[in-house]
């Protein structure tokens, strides 16, 4: 079809027949050839669909294949753990007691999510199989359908093409047809106007002689004979351009409808008839995709749910409530015994530190050099627990280290696929980890040695400082006696009674009221057993 | 120790020696199987814990194989389709054309999706063998090292415990020797008070005559041994008496002390010698949980991008844009040719409808005839339309229905771990699938039915009304040129010249300009090849 545009052209532009009729052949053959070139590309395309349908069914197969095992091994996992955990002697404990410590709770939610996951990774397995394959199937079905149905439409569409360009190549042969016989009519016009001419310029001025002499008959006759063919020629003349004038209008109005037509098909025809096959492919992949999507954005939120509450649990990993936990489920053991009273003997009515003459002295001595040994004793124990505090922060520095950040191992740039965890590599490298396990260990021997050292300058302290605050009271006593009474202490205070033991219902709470805290931080100063009768010690009520 | 509290105790209250001293050492012997049983006490919670560490070690060992396999699963998959799409023929095409259609590129980007999750489990299992196993076993150490070290402590504490114990046993013993010495003393000065009592009572008013007669020696011999006897004794009593007061006062000091340290271990130093075992534990195991937390998370984290990539692909899924690549790949067959042209034949000038007489009035009633038949079948078409449009509507609707959403899917409660997906049974029951599609395909044929009747009568609207726009344009004309001049239309203007072809760069563009949206949008009228000239067509530019 290059010669539309080729200067070469001009000179064939009005033609013979054949050549126009082959041209125009011509040009419906290459309509024709794109029709058919048409069908087989929807087709390919039609068939390419098929195949990623297939691939992703067969992808969605495998991978509900793969999730299935995956589930099943988390499932036998956490299975494995849990049946040990039934079977100890510890969980029955713990669920008997609801004494469940707090990092015991991280290894059960651990394997909670293991079993979460595995329970998700299931049903995600199970909309693979059931939901996600079943709609790459329709779609493969639908597919099929609509690219016969389109088809059906798209010969009908091809075949109003060929309809209309044979109209045209028939119109165009009429219009040949008639402009020949025109041309032939033309010519023989021509030719009489031609004879006509000759026999006026042959005669000369004959013809002003024949209004005189309108005698000359045979030349007269010869003349009108030529006019009569002149005439007759005329009429075909006209005849035949009328006729070719009409088939001219019918080519050149059947041309534009033929272009009109062909524009239709190619501007909007053929795009209607790819149209006809999409429908709904797109819209049907795209919900197939989306619940593909919906199953691991939600496994996803399942996975991120069961997490946070691993999260929270090792938030709240906590020694002191474990602690406590353990003393409480092992009250008898941790339970302060009863204080040793006093067990006066055989009838001996005192029962306080006697401070009159002739011990007075010798108790007021005591008292004073008792004073000023737990001063010294005091200043020179509280270095040591300054150190003490000071070792503890560095190691809990060293204990606390943020150093478990794993994003920098799931960093995706696609150019770097390979690299690996930077944070890991630094905190878990051999060398760093030796080097920060010898300098704890070796601090954690410093603090055990200042701890030991401590422990004994607080044990004698305490027995000083009891001893201490005995006489200072006894000693207030006597003082308070002698300025009031001669009366000598030996007539003692009558020996303390001994209280009724409490109800039941009164001790039946936790050891150390489920506060441990609440003592321990108290000071370090003694309390008299007998301020611990609230204590509630099992141990105790079991024996009443 | 239960016979503190029993009221029955205070017959015993003041006992002899060696009651006392069995109860002392009743009341040491159990702090001392206190002792031994908090020893075994923290044992068994150390062996608890290295229990748990080793479970943890051995889960995490576990799941560690379990995420390599699915990784290594994934990888395999997602290889297994790459690999098919880098050999086949399409994919070089796409990567050449960079014509990456829609529903191809999201299936590229859920294997991109397989791959990213496969290498995110990879690293997962990476993380769980060479960190977080590493620190559970570097926590199990730790536990040994600090439970020798805390036993070591602890043992310190126990031998303060015994000795404060044995010293009070000691000066218990030491108060009761010297308390029964009193009593002895006190007993006999006693009977010497009683002897000097009778020895006055005998001699009545003796005493009185003494002062006379003073002569009576013997008597008076008697009383001064008597009353020699009782001084002795009374200073025997003094003495003895100071001793016990001495050591009642040392056992009540020491008792004071004891008790205190007692208190001490039992409310400080036991809690102390835990927290020394305990020493980081809480922390560490924290810090490793946090590891395999922070892990999860950003697996998460990067699945959770990899999904929003696959998201927006789907977001994007284009049926049009699709379309437009895929006749813009074929370009060749999707092309419009060149419009007919006219061809006039043997040097026939003419090349427009003539529309003179004796054809003008012929040609007007053929247009007037056109227009009515024109307005009918535009009214009738637009009325199939409107149904087209309408059935296309449902269609749609059909085609996104929102059937996707898989969260009930995942929904964890406690009570009710089997519930299945309820969204995914509703409308993936067979019953329901097979509903909705049998519909859906009613609806389908229906809207291909009427499609069909649509084109015909648009492909009739568009021969009829290029004839009558032309009849129109040609008629307007004649009337022009009646009103004019007398010109015949037999008299025709120039061939039109052909226009150069325009130099390539021109037509180095999409076909449809990339946009043959605005194309399809306008009106369904007649478009005269010309005004298309700009369309570049590559199947021309490649002739050329």
């Amino acid at each position: 079809m290059d010669y539309y545009h080729q200067p070469i052209i001009r000179q064939y532009f009005s033609q013979d027949s054949h050549f126009l009729q082959k041209m125009l052949r011509k040009s419906c053959f290459t309509i024709r050839n794109q029709l058919v070139e048409q069908f087989k590309c929807l087709e390919q395309q039609s068939e390419s669909r098929i195949q990623l349908l297939q691939d992703l069914q067969e992808f969605f197969r495998r991978k509900a294949e793969i999730e299935l095992e995956y589930s099943r091994s988390l499932e036998k996992l956490a299975e494995r753990f849990s049946s040990k955990i039934r079977s100890s002697r510890e969980h029955q404990q713990f669920k008997k007691d609801q004494h469940l410590l707090s990092s015991v709770n991280c290894w059960y939610l651990v394997l909670n999510q293991t079993r979460r996951e595995s329970r998700d990774h299931a049903t995600l397995s199970d909309i693979y199989t059931n939901n996600v394959i079943v709609r790459l199937a329709q779609i493969s079905e639908d597919i099929i359908r609509l690219f016969k149905k389109s088809k059906d439409i798209g010969i009908q569409m091809h075949e109003e093409l060929v309809k209309v360009t044979n109209e045209l190549y028939t119109v165009m042969k009429t219009y040949h047809m008639y402009h020949t016989e025109s041309i032939s009519a033309e010519s023989k016009l021509k030719d009489a106007e031609k004879q006509e001419e000759k026999q006026f310029s042959k005669s000369g001025d004959l013809n002003v002689n024949l209004l005189r002499h309108d005698d000359r008959q045979p030349r007269r006759g010869f003349v009108r004979k030529i006019e009569k063919m002149k005439e007759k020629r005329q009429a075909k003349y006209s005849e035949n351009k009328l006729k070719c004038t009409k088939a001219r209008n019918d080519y050149l109005l059947n041309l534009t409808a033929t272009n009109a037509v062909v524009a239709k098909y190619y501007i909007h025809d053929v795009s209607d008839m790819i149209d006809c096959c999409d429908l709904g492919y797109h819209a049907s992949l795209a919900r197939t995709l989306r619940t593909y999507l919906s199953a691991e954005y939600n496994l996803e939120t399942s996975r991120h749910e069961g997490l946070d509450i691993i999260e929270n649990a090792v938030d709240n990993l906590d020694s002191r409530s474990d602690k406590h936990k353990i003393m409480d489920m092992h009250n008898q053991v941790f339970c302060p015994p009863m204080r040793f009273e006093y067990l006066p003997h055989m009838g001996d009515e005192v029962c306080q530190v006697s401070a009159q003459q002739p011990v007075q002295t010798e108790l007021l001595t005591r008292y004073h050099q008792l004073q000023s040994r737990l001063a010294t004793l005091k200043i020179e124990n509280e270095e040591v627990r300054k150190t003490l505090d000071a070792t503890m922060q560095t190691l809990q520095d060293m204990l606390t280290v943020e150093d478990f950040d794993m994003s920098d191992a799931f960093h995706h740039s696609r150019s770097t696929e390979s690299i690996k965890s930077v944070a890991s590599e630094f905190y878990m490298s051999k060398l760093n980890v030796a080097k920060r396990r010898a300098n704890q260990q070796e601090t954690e021997m410093f603090y055990f040695s200042k701890f030991k050292e401590y422990l004994n300058g607080s044990n004698l302290i305490i027995k000083l400082q009891a001893k201490h605050d005995l006489l200072k009271q006894t000693l207030g006593e006597g003082e308070r006696a002698e300025c009031g009474t001669t009366r000598p202490p030996t007539l003692p205070p009558k020996p303390q009674k001994m209280r009724k033991p409490r109800p039941r219902s009164v001790y039946n709470h936790k050891l150390f009221n489920g506060n441990m805290e609440s003592f321990i931080k108290v000071p370090l100063v003694v309390h008299s057993f007998d301020d611990m009768d609230f204590l509630s010690c099992k141990s105790l009520i079991n024996m009443h």
